[in-house]
């Protein structure tokens, strides 16, 4: 058990927890909880870690998802208040683990769709983890093909934004790209749709979305950058009653995925 | 100038960010930054607080306020320093308000709906602010009727629920009741059609919420209680593809609004 936190692996995680760029330069990310434990695909797992408590208490769950996948269990035991140093929690489960990042281009996105109910999402510079985390769920239960996300959007990997997944950062395809207006060419010239989210947009109703389209959204404060807005097939606007003026990034990105896809 | 943070005013202020109970016992509560500030209805307005810094900036946008809503100018300063502790947020703008809470009952928000169009949301110990804040946002957006929340909901004048309103605290009736259940057979009795977002729902689609409908959300981790969900005249289920198991509350309500009042 490691009892220290000056430990090399301890040392390592916290530096996985904390900085994008140990993710990137590894590229790994560290999941934390049992459902997100239990649900990381088999051929990605890298090794667990698991607080002397919370492995007396679950040590099957933690077995069952070995013997599920076939693989030798690999559970490094650490005391618990060295759990709390490795953990992006206030109140830690006591399990987490290392997994490998996995890789998309924009052509796999492209390729896996079903051109019937394709629905892609464009991701211009959203900044929160939270909204983040929230749309690439949500994303998953309402049935899009995938996200392409510019390289200036919060990194998908961060603590935040993974246990905002819920687990769906798993199953929903991304592809991070440096030049976001190219990715829309690409998308147009492969016959996708792209709506863009913008206040200046027609307001849609319910033959708007079209089948096989993207949906371009843009950053909390600032909305899409004219390079990208300017290369959509549309701009299109969410009905808004009262006074508001805009709505949270996550919630237009949600009513308009399910909107695609419905 | 205010420079101590043991002024009495400033001890208030802090009770207000702070308790709860506070703000119930006073009827008022803070909300923070220009844009809340200037969307302060005129005959709730109590009293301004500005830091020195704010005020030297932006005084100009500060007296619009005033002039605009026929007030007497009433901004007390502060030293920048005693505004860091009177606020809520790292890095405050510079300036808030204490205002007068408003008081609605489930009568007043039956009353004032059109049946054409109703929907009034019903929240189940939501627990999360920014959840709660963004119902609301998201609700004056989708043109509800009003919210009803049992006591245990959070604390709708917590100052993370009035930021994540972004201003529709001001514009959107709610009541809290201590019995929902029995709010729920009052909507019932007016006629009201009261759907529940259930794990055991149907899946509903484009004509299952009908007009002057109640659509009843529960708790992030656990739901709807039993009690309110045998109330409701029907259970539903927005179709979640993939692996996922349920969607964020905030999430799914703003899917349920704009779908009820599409």
């Amino acid at each position: 058990m490691i009892t220290s936190n000056t430990n090399e692996q301890i040392k390592n995680l916290i530096h996985l927890k904390d900085k994008s760029k140990a993710r990137k330069t590894s590229g790994t990310f560290i999941v934390e909880g049992i459902k997100m434990f239990q649900e990381i695909p088999k051929e990605d797992f890298i090794k667990a870690y698991a607080s002397e408590s919370f492995y007396e208490k679950r040590k099957e769950e933690i077995s069952d998802y070995f013997k599920k996948n076939n693989l030798k269990e690999d559970v490094q035991l650490v005391s618990d208040s060295v759990f709390k140093k490795i953990s992006d929690t206030v109140t830690p489960q006591g399990i987490l683990a290392v997994v490998r990042q996995k890789t998309y281009s924009i052509e796999d996105i492209i390729k896996s769709r079903n051109k019937e109910k394709s629905c892609i999402v464009v991701l211009d510079r959203i900044q929160d983890p939270g909204n983040l985390g929230t749309i690439v769920r949500t994303g998953e239960a309402a049935g899009i093909t995938g996200i392409i996300m510019s390289s200036s959007t919060a990194d998908i990997y961060n603590p935040k934004v993974i246990r905002s997944t819920m687990g769906s950062i798993y199953r929903v395809p991304f592809a991070i790209v440096a030049d976001l207006p190219k990715a829309v060419d690409i998308l147009r010239e492969d016959g996708i749709t792209c709506f863009a989210a913008h206040l200046k947009g027609e307001l849609y109703n319910s033959g708007t979305l079209t089948k096989d389209c993207a949906l371009l959204i843009g950053n909390e404060a600032n909305g899409l950058s004219d390079e990208v807005a300017n290369k959509a097939d549309k701009l299109i606007k969410i009905p808004m009653a009262g006074k508001v003026e805009s709505l949270n990034a996550a919630i237009a990105t949600s009513i308009l995925m399910y909107e695609a896809t419905r």
